[in-house]
């Protein structure tokens, strides 16, 4: 058996930030020494955060990621972590590119980037390879940015043959997988991005038990955690030996290093030799030593267990503390403002904001109107009081009433859906002289559900810079109220969202007596419908074939396809389903169809 | 030689009206069985619309598309039109794919969609193939979207060979083009859905004239004309000899069967046999008729001179009109309404607007404030006098006075940026209610260099559902405004926009006395920046090495990467330029690289 320490570093990069990315490898890699590892591995394009989106195509972008990437290697060496291998994923161009150009030649992006991988050691870079599969589906884009990678590179440490592979080269058939088989590499090495969705853990353990076992090799997943845009990260870095056994396994969201000491069979197959070509792939070999470590009492391995503290929905509304939190500490805000009406979309973004932010950097303003029921004021006041944010509260009316005269002036007195709009968009005008004025980020309490049936006001309910429970559907805003306060039962401490925000029956209060069950079906079934239209792209002859109502469906889908210029104009907001409302899911405005 | 008269049906489908675009086809094949051509081929996706996005993911959507298009033979043969081979684009799937799943597989679109093409006769589809090349770049996501093709169709009509190839097909060496080729091709039919760019039009040509040489084989191209979303197509279809000679050329943006008759040389070698393989696609040949036409005198064919009446800056103005009529027109509304303020960007659209839809469908609002100089008004309303569109008059200070009381009132009183954004979300609110009561669609009046700088206020002078100007430099907006103004000179008519607008130093008027010059550089120079840095990529070092001041360059590019969240919630808008700031350009909003 031939014994190796491998380090996992999960963590947060920023996109754009090069010189702060560094000093966080630097600082990982330092860890990493002090836990005797002999191998570290970053998540994906660690140098420059991920995803670049269109910066992959900035030949200053590309040429500042691969300076930064060889300082990075000067850096190491110059600290004393020279010794130490360290695996980071960064931005780079195909070898003998020419970095010049800005349009696509025969279809591939200008300037060839990739996103790439390399092996730092002694203040170079020794071992470089990209990104084979590029997924391009979902929130991803990355035939646009990256051209793929064409090698599988093999790294011996210590007599292991390490494999590397960069995250969607792990998912799919063939390629990297087949080739790090073929050069029966003791090790896989997977550098991931892979952005946080509901119950994907489940599927990435077994992804990484399956691929384990298929390749003979034992198998070392490193993601990153934080937030990016509409996109977190969770972490989940993990080990598996050959047989698809969990070895170690990080936290969910935290930043940290996984440490794991493997004991891999010794090689009885030397695997093809390096050049040789396998399913598309060369095969790189490069050798830092042959000999083994000396043998040492290896220490007991950490695996977190899954549920740990957090159940789905608890996981869920942890994803929506760090997407809020990194969007804020990232874009340079000290506060955010909420408008919190005693209902629970705002109420749990209040709350969601306490978490990430602490209570003196969120500001709530109450903003009644003629229509707003006792308890929207006293549901409101007392949500703030439980969480000591600070509040204030504005008497929309007369702003109101001025508006109303003005149109009146010009023969458009306002009614109906006009009148019910404008006091939304009344509040979010206020909303956003107070932040202009105090400088806070708004945020928009959108919800999934609104959001799918265009129940929100463009420029109304809807402004604000991030949107937290925007891919969240209403039944699930509920779920999360009802975790968040039974999670602070169990702490012993006050649920921090009034029971009464809870348990009312939802209200847009914009017309007297105004319930949203006056215009919409019980969420329970809406959102069963929404989700399988959005989430599944079943047509209305498959939704009524599950066993819905056709009018019903037909009156969803209508709703949603109509809304779909407001969706345009919505703020980002985490994504923690496998299909958003965003870059999930493109269609046009301009669009006749609806069944 | 070989005759034969082709039609090029350069027609306006609409996404998602399956029934309308069958309807139009039918209307075309039979303009063009009256007129006697032997073939009549219709652009990229004619059936479906196009670009349909994730449509095409969309089993339900795929499944009519292809319903549609064997109905649409059907009614072809019913109506007299059997005999006329009839060539168009549609939506399909790859040969054996089920038409379950809702995941991408191995990284392909889920059901296998593909951007086809089919020759109907006869009343059935004889010949099918779909798009090779794929592009995934600028505005388009095919590889998302679309599996590629791996056929070269090769019909024989009368003896002629045809090629099919789709859109990108042509643009790419090697593929469908060398396939064309080996296959001794006599023409090469392209069907397209090439949207426009500034110039695209000398390109275009010039590609056609180099691919019928490159192939020895004539070569029709059909593209779309009419809007959708971002998106204009211009038409411009055009034939080509085997010499790369101009033999017809239809006008832009006009519905028109463009009607050629061709000679073409008789075949000496018969090219590679049926099921050849040639650059990765199969040659696949079908026999429609041997048997050459009867020779015929042939009529003089139609060329549209370039630039026809259109110059550049009047083709660009024309897209504009065409890009904002569709929008319109397909969205179901019945008049706009656009705030005029004096200034020049507010009379463009209007004007634009007047253009596209009459002065009856065109509401101005004028929205004056305590800052409006005097000529902002006169001159609005000589705009509206000029182009007989109705205007009404609110003055926004009672309701900024309000807004200003309750802010005031919650210790915030509004002071710079505050109080000037407040003044274009009083603006913005008011558009939005008069849309509200009387169903207009809201026209955004930002232009290109506000929204890449930011100098405009979210939710205030951004507000609407569509931007006609969005995509247009401010140097390129009086261009345009000088363009219609001499236009309207040449042929008789009073210039539309009054001449102050045009030669007034711009300002917001959101302060006393405030001018744009205050805190932008000068607009030419503005824009010649913007442009190398929106347009070309290019970072900080290359736009000094241009010849651009350091200091000018990091303020613009800081101006514009700030901005990014803004432009995330404005409005679609007529893309003209080969880069607009939406689907071309995507970059992170939470991102610190400024270089």
């Amino acid at each position: 058996m031939a014994q190796l320490r491998i380090a996992l570093a999960q963590i947060n990069p920023t996109v754009g930030d090069l010189a702060g990315n560094r000093r966080l490898v630097v600082a990982a890699a330092r860890r990493a020494a002090e836990e005797g590892a002999h191998l570290v591995a970053l998540p994906e394009m660690v140098v420059t955060g991920y995803p670049v989106e269109d910066l992959a195509l900035r030949n200053s972008f590309v040429s500042a990621s691969v300076r930064a990437t060889r300082e990075l290697a000067t850096d190491l060496d110059r600290v004393g972590l020279g010794d130490l291998p360290v695996v980071v994923g960064h931005l780079s161009r195909r070898e003998g590119a020419v970095p010049t150009g800005f349009a696509p030649h025969g279809g591939l992006p200008a300037g060839a980037p990739q996103n790439a991988v390399a092996v730092l050691h002694r203040g170079r870079s020794v071992l470089t390879s990209a990104k084979h599969h590029l997924p391009n589906y979902g929130v991803f884009d990355e035939f646009r940015n990256f051209v793929p990678g064409d090698t599988l590179p093999v790294l011996r440490v210590h007599g292991v043959d390490v494999a590397l592979v960069v995250c969607e080269d792990l998912w799919r058939e063939g390629g990297p997988v087949a080739a790090a088989r073929a050069a029966r590499a003791d090790l896989v090495v997977s550098l991931n991005g892979s952005p946080y969705e509901r119950h994907k853990d489940d599927v990435r353990l077994e992804l990484c038990q399956r691929r384990a076992r298929e390749t003979g090799a034992a198998l070392a997943y490193v993601n990153m955690v934080g937030g990016q845009d509409d996109l977190v990260f969770e972490g989940d870095s993990l080990v598996v030996d050959a047989d698809g056994e969990l070895v170690a396994r990080a936290p969910q969201f935290d930043e940290t290093l996984l440490v794991a000491d493997l004991d891999l069979p010794d090689r009885t197959d030397p695997g093809v030799p390096d050049g040789t070509e396998v399913d598309g792939l060369r095969v790189v070999r490069h050798t830092l030593s042959d000999t083994p470590v000396t043998p040492y009492p290896p220490r007991e391995n950490t695996v977190t267990p899954r549920p740990d503290p957090l159940s789905d929905t608890g996981e869920v509304y942890h994803a929506l503390v760090v997407g809020l939190r990194d969007y804020v500490a990232k874009n340079g805000f000290a506060s955010v403002l909420v408008a919190v009406s005693g209902g629970i979309d705002s109420a749990l973004v209040a709350t969601i904001a306490v978490d990430a932010l602490g209570a003196d950097r969120v500001h709530g303003l109450l903003l009644p109107s003629a229509h707003s029921s006792g308890h929207s004021v006293s549901d409101a006041e007392e949500l703030a009081k439980r969480q000591g944010f600070a509040t204030r509260t504005v008497s929309i009316a007369p702003v109101v009433d001025a508006f109303e005269q003005a149109a009146a002036d010009v023969g458009a007195p306002l009614g109906g859906l006009a009148a019910e709009n404008l006091q939304a968009r009344v509040r979010g005008t206020l909303l956003m002289s107070l932040s202009n004025q105090e400088g806070h980020l708004v945020l928009a309490t959108s919800n999934k559900s609104e959001s799918a049936t265009g129940y929100s006001t463009l420029y109304g309910d809807s402004v604000g810079g991030f949107a937290p429970i925007k891919d969240c559907w209403k039944t699930l805003v509920w779920d999360l109220a009802r975790w968040r306060n039974a999670d602070a039962e169990r702490r012993g401490q006050v649920p921090p969202i009034p029971e009464n925000s809870i348990a009312k029956p939802p209200s847009a209060e914009l017309r007297p007596d105004q319930l949203d069950s006056d215009s919409l079906p019980d969420y329970d079934l809406l959102d069963a419908v929404l989700d399988a239209y959005v989430g599944t792209d079943k047509g209305e002859a498959e939704l009524v074939f599950a066993g819905y109502d056709r009018e019903l469906v037909r009156r969803v889908i209508r709703l949603v396809d109509r809304a779909e210029y407001k969706r345009r104009q919505s703020a980002p907001g985490t994504k923690i389903s496998s299909r958003n409302l965003s870059r999930d899911r493109r269609l046009p405005i301009t669009n006749r169809w609806t069944v």
